[in-house]
């Protein structure tokens, strides 16, 4: 099968890529607005960038047809500062329940039944539940599209403090079967980790 | 566990953050250069973009302390073109062999047995054997980092071709179980899908 983006609706050739593009890590996105009301959200365009500065990215979509920003970009936006909690296998429905577009004074801590826990350098709270989250402050933000429905920004973040539940540690290192990391694919599907292998890269000349 | 990326070494910050941030999907580039020299190299800091245009980004990190472009970077700023495979079980002893440092005259196709396909729209070859590529243009290069050791590009891509081979679709879509997509753990672990469940967003004031 091929697919022309150019002959096919945007909306089939996102469903698409989302479907290729598997599994996807989520972040879990804490942020709070100039007045106070905190914010969470899921995000599955999310990856690490560098190491210097130690940073990530997540890519926030305009919503709807309308391409408004979501409250999560605003915030970051207003603020400079989120923090991204990573979804286990024991929080993934509470995890969906904050992903339902709420208005801007909706906290999704208290929908979901959550948390907020103090983070140690940046004003949004962690979700104290959640046993990794990286406290970050905004680097940049870039917008890819014409800032419209369809477009979307990409979020890196500065990762300043890192909490880790030592319930996920295994001889100081995060282990993936303690961790349980849920993943998203496409359509409203997830999954769990899966069988585990280990390569080994050559170094060139050895 | 608490770790402040102030006080501890750049490398033990990557670390812990590619242990956390998993599974990650690998984007698997195949670029050329100026002199039609192909490249194929993988990347594990990888998603999705915006659906307007339809988009994706992968992040090459600067290599080693003399922190050198790749040639994946070089390339795609010398020709503004990509393509995007995907890795799968079938494949992932392939992928690792193209993962090692070799010298920029070096054809990764070569070197690890794989058929180089013509794409349609872009320059760069396509890996044949791979049963998702994604043709792409340079839409933006963003830099993180002072362009030195630990540094990374941000290589947003506009999807202009989708190539999916018909084995991996199930009733016209792609189905997880017949891709069987290889993601990127921590350390050099890696890990197959696991077990899939599905979760319904509400719609607010549904």
């Amino acid at each position: 099968m091929i697919v022309d983006p150019a002959q096919t609706t945007r909306a089939d050739v996102y469903r698409l890529v989302i479907r290729c593009i598997v599994p996807r890590p989520i972040a879990w996105v804490s942020t709070h607005d100039a007045g106070g009301i905190a914010n969470l959200a899921p995000f599955s365009f999310f990856t690490g960038v560098a190491s210097a500065p130690p940073s990530l990215l997540f890519c926030p979509g305009r919503r709807g047809e309308a391409g408004d920003k979501k409250d999560t970009l605003r915030n970051v936006e207003e603020t400079g500062e989120f923090v991204v909690n990573l979804v286990t296998e024991e929080l993934a429905e509470r995890m969906n329940e904050t992903a339902t577009d709420y208005p801007p004074d909706v906290d999704e801590f208290a929908v979901a039944g959550l948390t907020p826990a103090r983070s140690l350098l940046v004003g949004p709270p962690r979700v104290a539940e959640s046993p990794v989250s990286f406290e970050c402050r905004r680097l940049d933000v870039f917008q890819v599209g014409k800032g419209g429905a369809g477009g979307a920004a990409i979020v890196v973040g500065e990762i300043v403090m890192i909490h880790v539940d030592d319930r996920v540690l295994r001889d100081g290192k995060v282990d993936p079967e303690r961790l349980r990391p849920v993943a998203r694919l496409g359509g409203m599907e997830y999954t769990r980790l899966g069988e585990r292998f280990t390569l080994v890269r050559k170094k060139y000349g050895a």
